[in-house]
């Protein structure tokens, strides 16, 4: 609770920074539009060779939809060649089926300022997902709590250059399996206004989920308009499970959107080359994605990739490689082709603290997942030791990269402004442009300014303690929830909505870890 | 000195491991041939109006060069109006000038393996340049010495991912200021059999440099080829000094390469503006490289650019920001129109410290870098606080980063192997691909593998001390010292240019600091 402060009169220091940092996140950006060109990295022809791989891959290997025999009727139904739950596409099939999947959609936030576009240009930074470990440097690593969990919902609002609440931020080990769903997606709605993703553990918990949003939006709206991006795993190699199908089916019978997303650690599982695993993630995101087209025609999907890559010594997985950068271009370009909404990347990395190394990796993550034309990037900000761990200063850190990101993604104006001519006529040879007038114009949005970055003098950063990044990001975080204010909620809605969390638990059993 | 040892005796631990890396850095990769498509941020219009504007600025602006007449001649007859020291050229001319520049060119090595391209689709990493202080973990920051700069030449020399033995690896503060040329290039040639750089800081150090070579190489070998590439920096806005200018002159008309680099803090030496920034770099290059060839026509010059911004707030220097990846990838564009080799980037940084800030901020300048094309890579491992400090973590992080560059600007392979698809059809789906024959066929070279990232369980990484970045890169910088064996040297050239050298200290006063 704020207490309510004169308008008009000056705030210095602590209060000034609070209502500085709680300005910043009111002026949140909705997300990215891009104005760079696109990196690539393969041709039409490397691009028609692994668009023909993965054609050869469904037609004589198959996938597997596992346990799920209304996925096989519906595939047999299209003219699939289904033996036993092994479903084979004709050449061409998949992408036909493929066809119905919309190019690009809005995921409508309770705030209709954060509303988001999900592909085209656009570029939609959502926090870390899944982790059921977190880090801070005070409390070190030990599992997720709902309190955790809610502090993240907190961070990602607070920050201008998160757009998207995301799903699992962390897993809140503290509350019964069977109720966790329950709560994840109402700190979503309580602490934030951003758009959020819905719960896919069991095809029930996505049906709460959309049951939690028809309370938020109302049912009408929720029928017309997509209010849920989801996030559906394939179990690779070339496998959909019943847990993952039946989810995707809630949400795409809703109208509401997936990410089929390979998950893969490459030379685990998929082949141990970047054109091989490419050829994988097409092949089980075109059959993913048919399947949701079949079950609603028009439902809105993404294609997803998760490729990282393993040590060929230990078999641990590895982040910010080379290869996952590849594919990560790659697969962008594949998606463009299939003309749907591409998911990848990330903050990805593998140490075990906010170290050289996590950064490093993250940002060996991060900038080929702009540059590729991402449309939605998951685990942007937070995500630590190869995402067993959401960690409290790295969610700091990765803020600042993602702000970074925002002003690349620009590219270069060249108004009249841009182009500083006019700074050239006050400036002489060997002069100063500090002073220019044209400088002073620029003044306030002329570079992106960190906040993490320590740009002081050696002498100025020792007398200040000498703290390393990760110890700054410390004070971040902090100074971030304590500045936090929640967006209002409709009262009537709260009240709805916890009276129907509370009734589904009580219809469950009391604890299931 | 390193004991012989029986070729084929089976060696283990620590002697194994150092055999290992000895080898690796006889297995140095000469430079890199980019294979992925150019990352580019302006349009062609873009590029047309920063020319025009360029243009425009030579024109109406002019550059200045400053005490040093033969300069302001050659302008006068090539066609410029020159009033005082400020040369202003006619529309098209300073292009019309730059033409005789070649496209690409050879430096030479000491070890013809070592040779490097400098221009098209090759891309050179050279280390560190320029650092008063150096910086390790055991004793801090202090000024540099003769022994640092060796050390720097000998882990630049380890390294298989640096192709290049730079310049001012550091300043060896311990040396004379008159004396210190000789002795850093001597280090080069006897250190290391890799290319390097010459003096600049004064015309007759240039010359010294020059001679050593001549020494090294023969002098009928030198005036026919190119065996140094060296750093004439301008002294932006718009100005050459006599210094540069001096070194230049001499670079040149020995045949041997200048890179041309306007050295630009954005919004305190240019306009606060990218594009702006942009139009003053092409401006400083074009004047720049006409004179070169106006004193050689066909000398080799390479287009320099060393931007970053500057914090508006405490106007200190900052990096790995988004405006200088714009920069770098725009520069790049521009000196690709003009048929020139191009030096950018490097691995920047701000901090004072190896953390979480120097790899961010390091990755965001190095990755731009490469994916812009960049020919010639100066600072590519080591810099740290701003280029104050030369670090021996540093070095040692950012060499793996430069390995990692290598796998991706090698592009997807799309061979049959690399397409993989035998792969598919050994695995079945739900399968395992790491046991599979074509993983074990590709598992040696399957993956870019780091010697910096810890991969490991968390459990693992704290029973083997839960070391950061920063203290495992502590000991691999001294595993590389400790294995470092010199590349030999004819004793009759090291006897003639430690000869040479000796002599022209005798000449010189005792010490000038």
């Amino acid at each position: 609770m704020s207490e309510p402060t004169a308008a008009r009169e000056p705030r210095r220091g602590r209060e000034a920074r609070r209502s500085a940092r709680a300005k910043a996140a009111s002026l949140s950006i909705p997300y990215i539009r891009r104005n760079i060109p696109l990196t690539e990295v393969l041709s039409a022809e490397g691009l028609e060779i692994i668009e023909r791989n993965a054609d050869t891959l469904l037609q004589e290997v198959g996938i597997e939809f596992r346990d799920f025999p209304r996925a096989l009727d519906l595939f047999r139904a299209a003219g699939c060649d289904v033996q036993g739950v092994r479903v084979r596409f004709p050449r061409g099939l998949a992408r036909a089926l493929c066809a119905t999947a919309p190019s690009r959609y809005v995921q409508h936030a309770r705030n209709p300022e954060r509303n988001v576009v999900i592909g085209g240009d656009a570029t939609v930074f959502a926090p870390n997902y899944g982790s059921p470990f977190v880090h801070d440097l005070d409390r070190g690593r030990r599992y997720g709590t709902i309190e955790d969990f809610q502090n993240f919902v907190r961070l990602a609002y607070m920050s201008p250059f998160i757009h998207h609440s995301g799903g699992t931020l962390c897993e809140p080990v503290d509350l019964p399996v069977n109720k966790r769903h329950l709560e994840m997606v109402y700190a979503h709605v309580k602490y934030s206004d951003k758009p959020f993703m819905g719960s896919v553990t069991k095809p029930e918990r996505a049906e709460d989920s959309v049951r939690i949003c028809e309370l938020l939006f109302g049912a009408a709206f929720v029928r017309d308009n997509t209010v849920l991006t989801s996030l559906i795993n394939a179990n690779s190699p070339l496998v959909w499970d019943s847990t993952m199908l039946g989810a995707a089916e809630v949400y795409a019978r809703a109208n509401q959107a997936c990410i089929i997303t390979p998950f893969i650690l490459s030379g685990a599982m998929s082949p141990v080359t970047v054109a091989g695993t490419l050829t994988q993630v097409l092949a089980e995101v075109m059959a993913g994605t048919a399947f949701c087209q079949l079950v609603r025609p028009g439902a809105p999907v993404v294609f997803g990739t998760f490729v990282s890559t393993i040590s060929m010594q230990s078999g641990a997985p590895t982040f910010g490689t080379p290869e996952a950068s590849l594919a990560i271009f790659g697969a962008a370009q594949l998606a463009r082709r299939m003309n749907m909404p591409f998911r990848t990347g990330g903050s990805l990395c593998a140490s075990k603290i906010p170290d050289a190394q996590a950064a490093y990796e993250s940002a060996q993550t991060l900038l080929p997942t702009v540059l590729a034309g991402t449309n939605f990037v998951l685990h942007a900000a937070g995500w630590m030791e190869g995402g067993l761990t959401a960690s409290y200063e790295k969610f700091a850190l990765d803020f600042d990269q993602l702000g970074a990101m925002h002003v690349l993604a620009k590219g270069v104006d060249l108004s009249d402004n841009g182009q500083g001519m006019e700074a050239f006529r006050q400036v002489e040879p060997g002069g100063h442009f500090l002073g220019c007038p044209h400088t002073q114009a620029n003044f306030e949005t002329a570079f992106y300014r960190s906040n993490v970055a320590d740009n002081n003098s050696v002498e100025q950063w020792q007398e200040e303690g000498a703290k390393d990044a990760a110890t700054r990001a410390n004070a971040l975080w902090k100074g971030m929830l304590a500045d936090y204010e929640a967006p209002s909620l409709d009262p009537a809605k709260d009240e709805a909505i916890r009276a129907f969390i509370e009734e589904r638990k009580a219809s469950m059993p009391d604890a299931t870890y």
